[in-house]
């Protein structure tokens, strides 16, 4: 089925889910759609939620959804990255219903991201996801993850505020908390706040801030919420919006998004050689020979992938000579 | 400080260490390493163990450790791959005693994976590692993997027994077990089983199971254990030991080989190439260029990529021209 490019740039519900099955599984085509629409991207707000399982992570993000949707009138997309959350179906008993609520709901789109495939890198999927619901003028998007794989972290650098979540009494506290997720923490959530615990595990956010401050001077605020009640909603989005008026103007902001760009594009660039590769230079099975070389232990892959390599650049160059080049 | 091969074929601490550290950072010398050992490599048993933060992972590996060690005299290797274990440093308030308690010991080797840098896969990384181990002699290697994001996931494709771990009461029981984690286990164990709800997350395993049975017949056992007192060590063992002998005949499992052999050879393929292009024609800041390009809104990554490719595939050209090829 074809992307069609106006009516996905019009927000368009189907043309937006076929664009995003699009950049998961067709890179050829992929490619094309990402560069038509990046004139149109660049305007949405992004907020990244992590959470452990069992954080109450999906309804934050459902009840932050109808904040920006009915309070703000704002459209919003929604993009679940969680293995672990039902929106992306990996709960067996999951209750899938409440997916559905959501995404019924007019002006939100809500899209979980399969894990990865063939076609390569979550965060590169993830990204592109972004890039069409932006495209597509959501004005908020909501990236849902679990945040403890690395692919799972490298997800939300996509995120203009980070929001993380804890839970008073889980598991054990503060050892709970990584030090990767302190570091994109930029709004602390104490979900489930009603819980016995709470002023404990604030106590100990508290030491661990004061003991690493942050590079950029910012000091992530500590919001109790109960999603489960709508309670916390309003404050969390006045710190949401508060960190982002502060990283504005942030010199360290600025060198992050760099470093994200710098990510973003070697492995985009990984991607996009290794399936030239595959495409041009290891069809007719023979892709299907080397695999059976490491399989049965005759060859080590890197010996295999210096063959590929050297077999593949002599190619091209003779391509090239060839058409007169 | 050069790796010395022969010290670490005979299984010197320090030449493995050594060689592990090459393999994280130093793309050229670590595929002249993994080539070198490649003959030597195939003998060792390779154990993944996955389970959430809090389940007595650690405890457990050590354990499982001591019981090769101690009882069936192998040497063994650890490698740790999960951002909240003591091992690997991520835990702020970590018991690290015990991680050199257990390094002290004679014949136990264990080293943890940082989370991947620009050199690439976490999975490529701890395949090496293994690997390494593997040449330096170690019979046994437990890999431990916090499991829930994809690269975690990849990295136990290692093994040849994968044990789950679950905790009774922990979380929402059955909806922690995400469909991935299913997959993968060959047994289930069931830690701290001295805990209250023993009996129904084993229910719920067994229900889960004849819903959904392995479509290679094998049935994964459940076995109880108490790492931290030791217990059901014994009965784990067997078990992993009855799964090891089952999977020797099965089709699928080699058919499971074939599958984790391609996509470590495209893995390693996309981590080389970027590398190649990186290093060869993306030098003297022009790599800075192009992340500014990208990071200043000026160009979308897919354009810059496109014209990456084919500056390099156009120089690769040009210079086998120029040598006369």
């Amino acid at each position: 089925m074809p992307v069609d490019l106006n009516k996905l740039l019009q927000g368009d519900p189907r043309a937006i889910a076929r664009a995003i099955t699009c950049i998961e599984n067709d890179r050829e085509n992929s490619a094309r759609i990402l560069k038509t629409i990046f004139p149109h991207t660049g305007h949405a707000f992004v907020v990244g939620v992590t959470g452990a399982p069992g954080s109450g992570k999906s309804t934050l993000v459902d009840r932050l959804a109808r904040f920006y949707l009915n309070g703000q009138k704002k459209s919003v997309g929604i993009v679940a990255v969680d293995p672990t959350s039902p929106f992306t179906g990996g709960a067996i008993l999951g209750d899938r219903i409440r997916m559905q609520n959501v995404a019924l709901e007019e002006g939100i789109f809500i899209r979980s991201m399969a894990t990865r495939g063939f076609l390569g890198g979550l965060s590169r999927a993830t990204h592109d996801a972004v890039s069409i619901l932006d495209a597509a003028h959501k004005e908020v998007i909501l990236v849902e993850t679990v945040g403890v794989g690395q692919d799972e972290i490298d997800v939300i650098k996509v995120a203009h505020v980070n929001l993380v979540l804890l839970v008073p009494g889980m598991g054990d506290d503060i050892q709970a908390i990584k030090a990767g997720i302190m570091e994109i923490a930029d709004v602390f959530v104490i979900n489930k706040a009603d819980r016995e615990g709470v002023e404990r595990i604030e106590a100990q956010l508290l030491a661990m801030l004061s003991i690493s401050p942050r590079p950029d001077g910012w000091v992530p605020p500590l919001v109790r919420t109960i999603a489960t009640l709508n309670e916390g909603i309003n404050p969390l989005a006045a710190a949401i919006e508060s960190y982002a008026r502060f990283a504005k103007d942030s010199a360290l902001f600025i060198q992050k998004r760099r470093t994200h760009a710098r990510e973003r594009l070697l492995e985009l660039l990984g991607e996009q050689l290794v399936g030239k590769v595959v495409h041009e230079h290891l069809e007719n099975g023979l892709l299907d020979q080397y695999v059976e070389l490491v399989a049965s232990r005759q060859s080590d892959p890197y010996s295999v992938v210096d063959e590929i390599i050297s077999g593949f650049c002599g190619e091209t160059s003779q391509n090239r000579k060839g058409s007169g080049l």
